[in-house]
């Protein structure tokens, strides 16, 4: 059987730039699916595109609305040719109660076919335990946290939902660090690390230990690694970093990064979240 | 006369969701309009939409190929407008030397009428010497530097270009901050913050002190102020820090901040770059 991660991203053609899919229950959240996998979904129809050139290095995701679980259409559309890139709009509709076409998402991706460069890591990887020797968390809650394996290091989500704060250094305030991999392991691939990107809990729960209403309204993924470097990581564990930089009427940002267990930054990855405090 | 950043931002409804505009010469970069202005526009067609509900929280906006020095159509579609917040896709289109239609740029933006919250700094501003004591520096090159008034703090474009490192501290390699204000000063708003949140030299100029080739191809900007507080700003400095998280094969990406005199993060602001090096 399918792994339940391609199960969620699969996508039929539709003729052109469209392909249809499905919301999958596996990746239930609070409300539609998990933002991750939705993300992973519309990546995806740019990477089963016949016409895609090269490889992803930015996504930008919209979240417009929680998606129902039902059929819906991903169009994908390739909007500029150059030489050694290519631009992508993508929109996700769904039929909505009354029978109305509406929209759920909407995308922008840059495929490139990457050439040899210099390159640098200015974000070297923080020094912490390793990810066999980190106790595994079961988050309770939503259906989708059972998709992932996460050994939590440091700004656990709080077990206290009293109003605590989490420190009174505004730096490492909003500050979370955890190894993670899919469960089960499956080799990484752009789509996984698309939804990997997404798995941080909400920073004004770290930061107010208040569960308060929240959502994602817009995530970008910057991708410093190609195709082979994701296939050496494998089935190994992923570090992720995470932390707010602002919070402000109603919504607040996050800017992240994963890296492989050998060091390498995959990704950064930023967000901004509608939260209701 | 109209100051010329309104000059160059400037859209003439043309029914429906289209305005059209034209590159303007003052604000020139070495292949086409500076960036940053580009993305002033395409956000301006989002605020002069008569459909716009609210205030900018998110934009990000694609480079698809350099601008020609002509007209272009500008389309801004509101494809989901919930209750308190709006997506928009927007698409800039110019005609070729060949008579064809080309996307030269897409953005995607989410509105929202904000409400009041609970609200955090996590990223404190530097504390760094104020603008008055910093010296002006005057960047030569390309027309729309003169449109800018900077007082470099740290990180300054190199004077040499005999590929010296900047630094052997990944942390601070990339690292550059600034004072920053329109020349001549205009009071600001989420039009001009936009512009200046892509004001930064390469952060491969810096790291490698050799003048590769470069060029944004997507750049997202988080607003953490409503109008109220950019009309509060007015015609002070902003303070502007960035850095590089990654180069890797042509690309590199850089997270940044821009806060005002008294300490408000305005907006944070992330990109990605195409460089040959």
């Amino acid at each position: 059987m399918k792994h339940l991660f391609d199960q969620a991203i699969e996508l039929i053609a539709d003729g052109g730039d469209r392909f249809v899919g499905a919301t999958h229950p596996a990746w239930a959240n609070m409300v539609g699916p998990f933002g991750g996998i939705s993300a992973a979904t519309a990546l995806n129809a740019v990477l089963q595109h016949p016409q895609r050139m090269g490889e992803p290095v930015a996504l930008t995701v919209n979240f417009c609305a929680g998606l129902s679980d039902a059929p819906f259409t991903v169009e994908a559309r390739p909007v500029r040719t150059n030489r050694s890139t290519q631009h992508w709009v993508v929109e996700l509709t769904q039929t909505d109660e009354d029978g109305l076409l509406q929209t759920a998402l909407t995308a922008t991706a840059m495929t490139a076919v990457r050439r040899e460069s210099w390159n640098a890591n200015d974000m070297p990887m923080p020094q912490v335990t390793p990810a066999q020797q980190v106790p595994a968390f079961r988050r309770e809650g939503v259906t989708w946290l059972q998709r992932y394996e996460m050994r939590p290091l440091t700004g656990l989500i709080p077990h206290q939902w009293e109003g605590q704060a989490a420190s009174d250094d505004p730096v490492t305030a909003s500050l979370s660090q955890l190894w993670m991999r899919d469960n089960p392991p499956r080799p990484l691939d752009y789509a996984s690390l698309t939804a990997m990107a997404d798995i941080f809990f909400p920073r004004i729960w770290l930061r107010r230990a208040t569960m308060v209403p929240v959502g994602t309204v817009s995530m970008t993924v910057y991708f410093h690694a190609d195709a082979t470097q994701l296939a050496q990581t494998g089935e190994g564990y992923l570090l992720g970093q995470a932390r707010a930089q602002a919070f402000y009427k109603g919504f607040f940002d996050q800017t992240a990064q994963l890296w492989s267990e050998a060091g390498v930054l995959l990704c950064t990855t930023h967000q901004t979240v509608y939260y209701k405090s």
